[in-house]
């Protein structure tokens, strides 16, 4: 019996979400399928970050126990072979049968969140960011963010729709980044197309953190709240997230890396 | 009665191509349908470029004649709020209506092409990219591109189904851009992943003629061809696009730049 360590990217749009369940099709789900059709055992992944329906992912991680006689690191290629196109395995590894993707020392994400800030929406750009018309001044929000850098409660920052006794989780970066936009130099645009990525890594995240964060900095970048305002969320400690989840399609789980590497 | 022009942007992904045909949806039909039902009237639009299926846009151009009132430069935001959210109306503006957007002096219209080159496939970007997982030689690329640039005969890069007469055409510019990959630098892809652009910008293309250059300078930055082939394969003037033709999906419809404007 062996461990296999898969690195999974995916475009979300089609999913909902990474877990299995009763209502619609997964990740996991697409992942145990086609795993136990390939090894013909009845393989079910131990995932590491459950992302939610729409959320895209560069690096999640799962892993399964098998014994079938691919080699390790073949076991991407294979499966590649039957995966959807929205789906692809980036790397495969054998890792220790005791190694579990979710409990582990000094693990560190990253997500990014994309929003294209534009007059217009760029269907091309649909699935991959929020759309927001407004012009966002990305120095407010880099103000704003600062705040969030560190060990502290995030309490204000996660869905109420969960249990989580311990809300203290550490960023240890969270940077707010504009990054060119090849449409923008096009007369028809004004000029005025930016696509801005908030980039944040930690040792864990809450439930609809990132995208609570996301959706803060946007009312930053609106001028509907000042950068202390995010300072004065956090001290509250207070459950308040509602109407400032930003949507899923922005969202993509970037790397899962662990102290070990 | 009045002459509106659009500038139109579309994931093409969907779509059996712009033009009207009775196979499956077109861009084309969506819009006539959308605008019949806005106006009132029994809409027709005339298209500038007739893109094939699954190649994208951020400024195709159309216009149709109306004696709506909704105001032209209004017509865009009115029309938006009927479309899918696969395509948008960048800008809608009057224009005399002896305005024809194919046959004006000076046009100038430009395309990228789209390479998604590493060594796994990016499933958040096999909607707009070609995957090429040889590593492409960007200096081979550009110096075979050089000799497409000016007023050439193109015959040797036009598609075979079809019967132009005149097969010369002029490209004011064709660059390889290697774009910053933001997956670039993480660990699991060996930094190693890149974005190639073949932008490209000229008075008309033949059918087909950016994707047989884009495949063909595929060709020469893996290494198949030498630069100097594509002198030859130009100079030849031969019709011999068979198995170089590069897939839709990296191919985008950037603008289209009226003399006048």
């Amino acid at each position: 019996m062996r461990r296999i360590k898969l690195t999974v990217a995916y475009d979300g749009t089609n999913y909902c979400g990474w877990q299995v369940q009763p209502n619609g099709i997964t990740i996991e789900e697409v992942l145990n399928k086609k795993l136990s059709t390939l090894t013909k055992e009845d393989i079910r992944v131990i995932g590491a970050s459950r992302t939610d329906s729409g959320v895209h992912a560069l690096g999640n991680v799962a892993v399964f126990d098998t014994e079938s006689t691919i080699p390790p690191e073949r076991m991407a290629l294979a499966l590649n072979q039957k995966l959807p196109e929205d789906i692809v395995i980036v790397k495969s590894q054998e890792v220790p049968l005791s190694w579990h993707p979710r409990y582990q020392d000094n693990i560190t994400k990253t997500y990014e969140y994309h929003i294209y800030n534009a007059r217009t929406a760029n269907p091309m750009k649909k699935r991959t960011s929020t759309f927001v018309y407004v012009p966002l001044d990305v120095e407010k929000m880099r103000k704003g963010a600062a705040y969030l850098v560190g060990e502290h409660d995030f309490a204000s920052f996660c869905c109420i729709r969960t249990n989580t006794e311990d809300t203290v989780r550490r960023i240890d970066s969270l940077e707010v980044e504009e990054r060119p936009c090849t449409e923008g130099d096009f007369s028809y645009r004004e000029a005025e197309a930016k696509e801005i990525v908030v980039r944040v890594s930690g040792n864990g995240f809450l439930y609809n953190m990132v995208r609570i964060i996301a959706g803060t900095l946007i009312r930053v970048g609106r001028g509907f709240y000042e950068p202390e305002k995010v300072k004065e969320i956090l001290e509250a400690r207070v459950r308040t997230e509602a109407g400032v989840t930003a949507p899923p399609q922005g969202l993509v789980l970037m790397e899962i890396r662990y102290g070990e590497e």
